[in-house]
């Protein structure tokens, strides 16, 4: 009652609970969205991959996930189509082999057809102080992230071109592909080239019925990329006061997001890249947002101060 | 047979109207999504606005329509309300005038409680060289849609606040929010504002269980739009060459998109806007997208000259 | 010599003040870079609007500066001429007041000719909880930052281009106009409306020979600016760990910058906004900047464990 | 005197050629402001990077230019020297070969000590449709453009890290970096890497006394450029109809902000870009940017239509 001008830190708490951040992580879409339909999954044996290629399996599409682990993708497949009865075949393909993708590809087209709905979604990351990186490493992340999404696109559009069929592409990137971040260098130019890859073909490929697409997530916990950005589980909760929605993402919610990208209900989105971060860009980005840690009484005596200060100002 | 690369005039045709870019326009989401919610979409009685409350109304939300005309916003309101079976309240409010602003609020709550999704849709535009810009001219659309958005957002906020609640906030900007425009330069300066504004707030505000959201459209036929911004409907032909989806928007996708995310399904998605343009954006904005007027022929001729020059670039 | 990698705590203090960041203040540009033209800096009579006027009445413009209060422009206008030499104007201009815009204008016109470099860098500020605004604060602030630049540009340049002239039009900005920041909402979306000013213009009015160009500082110490951003003096030290840097801006570092952007070497320049933050805006961005805070033992364990993972992720 | 309003065709033109857009190409700093500095051009035998290399040989620093072929390295080196009195150095360089760029960094370590000004602006580019693309093509580019870049700066960065010191980095990008553009996909993604290598180490390496920027060239005419992006050169006269100073840039005005970034007057720019494309970039990327062909006739007819609406808009 002391305090009508949004709240004490118990009340503050209290709000962040409200439901609208209670995620909703069930089903969107209507079941047979993709009904007919082939969609590829880079990484899809695991992590955010796995989960945008349950979801799309639950919506009615024929699913390949790819990676280099077969026996990863086997288990995935087998688990998929236990839950959601459609099929889920697994195309070894390791993106950095342009030879290897284009053999993929063949197999894909003779396994279930090409596939018109690419996610690519497989990366390599970790974190090191710029300092500590070679040459070699850097190129290493390059070929993985930047080359490996562009020999799918490049090989698979081509092949789809030639069947006269247009696609959707959409490719996970990151929050920090287009603000940069230190300590983790060459993932950040890496997928800053496949940002502007799908503003590029977005505009260049619109001609020949495609979309280009891209979710930039923040912290969403996977093993995969929690081992290698948050070793020893330090950052993890420093994280958590970085991000105004004040928790991490789920695997669902991206997978949500992706199936309504790559929908026709978002045939008229193309050349775009949504953040997924629970504001942490914004936060982080802006230059006072710090003061959120001012209590009340100290807004009250600064505000005393600058009103002191606009009054003489006036004189 | 002649050309593998891509395709002929007539190929490219019919690859635009390849499936993914007919649009889905029926319903996305699940009937209920937002049964027990009360949104309020401004500028709902015409356009834009009346699409995204009936695709909210649909999805079971009590709407409140708001702008200055009372008999439209009544007409907009019954009309919903017969589709849907749900309720739809008119309450008239001059978003420009902040002690109306108040009013209406306080309305609001009587009739149906405070509305925690909020679109704030209405705006005022014209086309013009800005050198015809009286100072006048410039402060009432900056009146109008970045004070009157504000105004919306600061009274409404505050009331929820009060009572211990959270929201979500959606805004309507536009394209040349983000890029500029010459000949509407009073509502780009306006719409920026409004982008800033969500950005800000979806940082500063997440602690109290606030989400703020943009939807960015680009040519969306609506009669209030495109009476102001292409008076003589010369230009409606010539943007759909500036546009990759080669068709304009519609209204039921911008409907889509904003339940989408003022839904918990999108709760992680926060200081965020979506652009929806048929990649329009992109494709402007790239320097070289022009080349695409270039024929094949032109393109085995230029292909040639440049092997050539690099070959003479390597001796 | 434990550590080859980048260096201990000391050595880093130490690298800090290498020559580079020891800035140069003094004059840049050739003495008679704006010989016989005149230039106009509204807000000119303090801090950063002061630092400008002093470069380009060094460099031989008759300077115009232009404010609220006589008394302070009457006696900056006395000490930049008693130390270049060169005419300095004081007009009396509350830039919130289109009439009084238009009047100002007249009044320079007659006392030394039309400016056609014009400074629009007056501006209010201050920090606040976004919930301790009233609808009113808001649109004041709008009212003199993004109106108040509006009516300068407006009037001005109708009177330039009766006389068939072009000119240069500079806004400081600020680096949390394209960002958004909390606590200071009403300036982040005033600025952000400015700089889509210099986007739309540059673009719409290069032909009639006018450049459109914005400065976005970061923290330069100014009494205007830090005693309502800062009234406690507490902030100081906290920014600047944010600003790779490791220092505040210089006035003089403003006003080479602004200089070069005006003068005929930059003619090539236009729409464009350059930041000026030491490089604050990039660091408070990049999701993993914070990590800077972890020293080189805690990496040699983690590299260790990345390292580890890798290993088992590729069995 | 018929038209009060912005003005005729004939005056516009006049307009254009308004002593601001007359650049200014001559020296514009001090003649020592690089006195006892040793600076780092790669791609400095020709075009762009001779023109900033010559400029800062003017200005004091000893020079070293780099690239593949050592007889254009030697020739351009004898040129500037005849001009400048200043020593200037080739050292032969693939940059796509990491140890020969190692290598390279000894050799001019040996002849003149480290740069720690070091410009990075070798790069390969050439227009097709990205349907003609192969992967090979794809990697070819990110390797010289990205990987090139990111192995001297790594490579230089450590060494002069090891002899305490710290740099400054500028790099020469494109406006389509951050745009995206179709036909130039390859150099498109590698540049855009590259922009978010300034932001993530200028944030990083602050504290390591580096600076690291970027110039964003629209078209400046160079044989190198012109002949692989406008083979036939139909394009030069289309492209200046897209540039609001009705002009391309010059080789000068690019030497001029280049010197200006790497100076000292500059230190407190770090993780920025900027864009220097005569108002290209934000003249194609505003919507409504083509009604600049709308005659003054028509402006009339439109105002009186809009004006009509608006009447009948607010009954
Ligand atoms: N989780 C987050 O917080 C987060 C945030 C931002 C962005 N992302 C992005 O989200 C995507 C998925 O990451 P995740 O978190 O789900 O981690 P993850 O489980 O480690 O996923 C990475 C996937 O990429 C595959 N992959 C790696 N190298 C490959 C190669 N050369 N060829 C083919 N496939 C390869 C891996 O499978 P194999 O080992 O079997 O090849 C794995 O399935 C990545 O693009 C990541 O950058 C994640
Ligand atoms: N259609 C497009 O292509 C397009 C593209 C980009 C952005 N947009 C944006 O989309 C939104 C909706 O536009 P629309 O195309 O649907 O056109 P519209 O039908 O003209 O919608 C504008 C609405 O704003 C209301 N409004 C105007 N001034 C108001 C005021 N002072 N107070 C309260 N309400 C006011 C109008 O109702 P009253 O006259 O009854 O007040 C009207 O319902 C706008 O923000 C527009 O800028 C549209
Ligand atoms: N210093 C920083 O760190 C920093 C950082 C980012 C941006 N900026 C921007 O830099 C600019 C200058 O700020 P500063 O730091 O130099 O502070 P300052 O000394 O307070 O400058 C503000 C100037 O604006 C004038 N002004 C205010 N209201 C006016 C009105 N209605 N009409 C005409 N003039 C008016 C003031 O003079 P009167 O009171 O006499 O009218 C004063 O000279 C501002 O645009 C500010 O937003 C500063
Ligand atoms: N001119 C424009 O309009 C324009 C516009 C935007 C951006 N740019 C950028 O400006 C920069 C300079 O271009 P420019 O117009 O001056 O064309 P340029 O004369 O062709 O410059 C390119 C330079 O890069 C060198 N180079 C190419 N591959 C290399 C390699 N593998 N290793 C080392 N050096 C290599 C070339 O020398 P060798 O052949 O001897 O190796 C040449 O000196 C480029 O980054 C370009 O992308 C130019």
């Amino acid at each position: 009652a002391s305090d009508d001008k949004g709240g004490d830190a118990a009340a503050a708490k209290q709000r962040k609970v409200w439901p609208h951040h209670k995620p909703h992580t069930g089903q969107m879409m209507p079941d047979d969205t993709f009904k007919g339909r082939v969609a590829l999954v880079t990484g899809g044996g695991t992590g955010l991959g796995k989960g945008m290629a349950t979801m799309l399996s639950k919506l009615g599409a024929t699913v390949i996930i790819s990676s280099r682990k077969k026996e990863v993708l086997d288990k995935t497949a087998a688990e998929i189509t236990a839950l959601t009865g459609n099929q889920v075949h697994g195309v070894p393909m390791n993106v950095r082999d342009g030879e290897m993708v284009k053999a993929a590809i063949d197999e894909m087209k003779t396994v279930c057809g090409l596939p018109d709905i690419v996610i690519n979604n497989a990366a390599g990351n970790f974190i090191a102080p710029s300092e500590r990186l070679s040459s070699n490493a850097f190129a290493t992340i390059v070929d993985t992230v930047l080359n490996g999404s562009a020999y799918v696109t490049l090989e698979l559009s081509k092949k789809l071109m030639e069947e006269d069929r247009g696609g959707v592409f959409l490719y996970t990137t990151t929050t920090y592909a287009s603000t940069g971040s230190g300590f983790v260098l060459p993932s950040a130019c890496a997928k800053a080239g496949i940002e502007i890859m799908i503003k590029s073909l977005g505009a260049e490929w619109g001609r020949y019925g495609f979309r280009f697409l891209g979710i930039a997530p923040g912290p969403i916990p996977t093993k995969g990329a929690f081992d290698r950005l948050d070793p020893t589980g330090r950052f993890e909760t420093a994280m958590l006061d970085m991000i105004p929605a004040n928790r991490a993402g789920k695997v669902e919610e991206m997978a949500n997001l992706a199936a309504f990208l790559v929908s026709p209900y978002a045939s008229w989105i193309s050349g775009e890249i949504v953040t997924l971060d629970g504001g942490e860009t914004v936060q982080n980005a802006g230059e006072f947002n710090q003061l959120r840690q001012v209590s009340e009484q100290e807004w009250n005596m600064m505000e005393a101060m600058i009103r002191d200060t606009n009054k003489k100002g006036s004189t």
